[in-house]
């Protein structure tokens, strides 16, 4: 069964992080990261939203900036309500709600779910961070949604989908990096286009990330991609 | 298909409000009732917590007693987080969200979802005019929700039951038989074992069936195996 961490990447308002912290509680998370140069849970505001959820605040972990959170999870998602229609931009493209949540349960470790901004959500450089994105539906006509509201909804979702995994165990995050640096060593090696190597290595990450890789099917891999490079 | 009002009573914080209105937008809804003796739709945190949503604000009716407003629904639905633990407190004996947001869409006509005060919810009376009782799943340790949350995710689980999520154009069958081939193909160059040839194989289409490639995916990873081929 994996745990989560929920990470808040720069929240502009202290209400909204108090709010997420309740909400956290409404659906039995408890860990909370807040990458931020500023101290939202010290704020009147943020200590109200939460109302009987301040031991979330006081056990929050402050870091200075996203990339130091991956060192905190196995596995990093990344949330959106922004879906490119371009197929190419792949960085973009996302596993819904509905699947995902049914599908983590398959997993051992630490699921950390990374929401952005207010205003401008996570930067893409954060997003190439992430193992996989997360959309939640909403409407065509204004799919902005209230930070503290995304958090809910998607806690909700995980919190009515546990069950007990059936899957093999899944491979950890040391072992899904070594994969993909493998995968990058290869492109070097068959002198794969310098242009099209960071999208190629980033749709790479994607399709393992929504694949879930087992122990056993990340060993065999790692196996064909060695043998695979061009010495 | 049925139609859905969001009916709050008698809510405390004009915020709420304007962020009840946001999240009926984000998720496609537009009727709002207000049961309230005061105009929270006039408060400048109720405009601001709206954002882009102010025109259900401006739409929305405002009723004096909850009463009337099952003059202006065919379908009453109560919400409660509480639930009795008394098979004979019927009252409060409920439907889970998850059952119910796919049971509503049998139905025709108008159905009511109605959410009561921040701090005592709907009393007993209003539940009794109620056709049937509504349930989030929350932590037993933290039961009661923001209310706008608790709109949010009740219309997130409504807005999920209709859609069918739009996925990009996937790989079809025939392209997904030529990356099989292609990857037996490398197998072959690479000289892997044969006794375990079978087994890889059988595992490449399983890990490419759970991640379900994109056409553009598809054209990417066949790119990257060709190139592997050891010539």
């Amino acid at each position: 069964m994996p745990e989560f961490k929920v990470i808040l990447v720069e929240p502009k308002y202290p209400g909204n992080v108090g709010s997420v912290a309740r909400v956290m509680a409404n659906f039995g998370f408890s860990e909370l990261i807040i990458v931020s140069s500023t101290l939202p849970i010290d704020s009147d505001e943020c200590r109200k939203m939460a109302v009987h959820a301040q031991d979330i605040l006081d056990n929050a972990v402050i870091l200075d900036n996203f990339r130091d959170a991956l060192g905190h999870v196995d596995y990093m998602v990344g949330t959106s309500s922004i879906e490119s229609k371009n197929d190419k931009r792949h960085l973009r493209n996302a596993v819904m709600l509905g699947d995902f949540s049914s599908d983590v349960y398959e997993m051992d470790g630490m699921v950390g779910i990374a929401f952005g901004r207010e205003d401008y959500g996570l930067l893409n450089e954060e997003l190439m961070d992430c193992d996989v994105m997360l959309r939640i539906p909403t409407s065509e006509g204004y799919p902005s949604m209230n930070l503290s509201h995304a958090v809910g909804v998607v806690l909700y979702e995980l919190f009515s989908s546990i069950r007990t995994p059936k899957q093999p165990r899944l491979a950890d995050g040391a072992e899904k990096e070594k994969l993909y640096e493998y995968f990058d060593k290869l492109l070097d090696s068959i002198n794969y286009p310098e242009y099209k190597k960071e999208n190629t290595k980033i749709m790479f990450r994607r399709i393992m990330g929504r694949a879930m890789l087992s122990k056993w099917e990340y060993h065999t891999l790692m196996g064909v991609i060695k043998k695979s490079m061009v010495k």
